[in-house]
């Protein structure tokens, strides 16, 4: 998606750690007409998947998430990173390893909001290692709902997950693919 | 809001300790139709406002901010739960009491994304004891940003929040009062 490559080369901020700051437009401050655009390009990307529900996890996943129902006419159900008191129903759990936090959590989403009559689309805002994504794929799996596809705004190619998901046959179509960040050049694969 | 009652009476559940769960539409599944007519209604609410700024906390209120910000054309930025990795600039910092998790956290909010140029509007999905709100007018205190309104969806007007901060003299417009919920049933204000 070229708008959103423009975008990346313009206000990405390249730090040490293979760290990529996209945080003045996709994960702090959320430009709306741009994920709108993204909403969008999921929309042809997925159109013929009959999507019953969109998934993603806490925090930064969400306004993606939301921005791309809107265009599929279905519910976002987010995966909720700790318990609360609000929490009372039967859950699905997974565990999953946080590449810039450096630490597991576990994160759950009640039974009654996916079940195996679900088409899901899985939606996030970054695949590094792809932790996050096999997550949402346990979560899926436990439901027996179907994966209709996964879609990420920015891929860190280099990390290998999208292409480890793609090879078990997944359908994962990342918007900007990073393939090299050495000496702060971004490399786009093709 | 008519509507939004309306899905709180059908779909709202009541749970011991004065909680409502009304997370099959706001806070764990997504009703994005819902969210919209949210959206436009802040648009009717603030329209004279100039706001330049949507701000709110992770995870629940990013949803809403989202799809209120659309209306606006204007950015969101949500403050977030705890540090990582991608966190490197000036940060504002505040704590937040959370009612429904029982404890204190820190949120931080980057200071190159809100500023004195801001006129603020500043959404969550709940508003209890009014903790949240709190913390994000600190923070826009901070930043030298002007409050122009808060938009809530949910206002549990029992807990005091609410009109505490409008008897502070900030614009809190609350889409649904709650003011009782004795005996499992709901008295919404007038």
């Amino acid at each position: 998606m070229e708008l959103l490559k423009e975008r990346i080369r313009r206000d990405g901020r390249i730090k040490d750690g293979n760290i990529i700051k996209v945080d003045s437009f996709l994960n702090h401050q959320i430009d709306i007409d741009l994920l709108n655009e993204i909403g969008k390009e999921y929309k042809r990307l997925f159109n013929k998947e009959n999507i019953t529900k969109v998934i993603t996890i806490e925090a930064s996943g969400i306004a993606v998430a939301c921005l791309t129902a809107r265009y599929f006419n279905v519910p976002v159900v987010f995966a909720k990173k700790s318990e609360s008191k609000n929490i009372d129903g039967d859950v699905y759990r997974t565990t999953v390893t946080s590449y810039t936090r450096g630490k597991d959590y576990t994160v759950i989403l009640e039974k009654r909001y996916l079940t195996s009559n679900d088409r899901v689309l899985i939606i996030d805002d970054i695949l590094a290692t792809g932790k996050a994504q096999l997550g949402l794929l346990d979560i899926c799996k436990q439901a027996g709902a179907a994966v209709a596809g996964i879609g990420v705004v920015i891929e860190k190619g280099f990390q290998g997950g999208g292409d480890r998901l793609r090879k078990t046959g997944y359908n994962v179509q990342s918007l900007a693919i990073i393939d090299s960040m050495e000496n702060k050049t971004l490399q786009f694969r093709e």
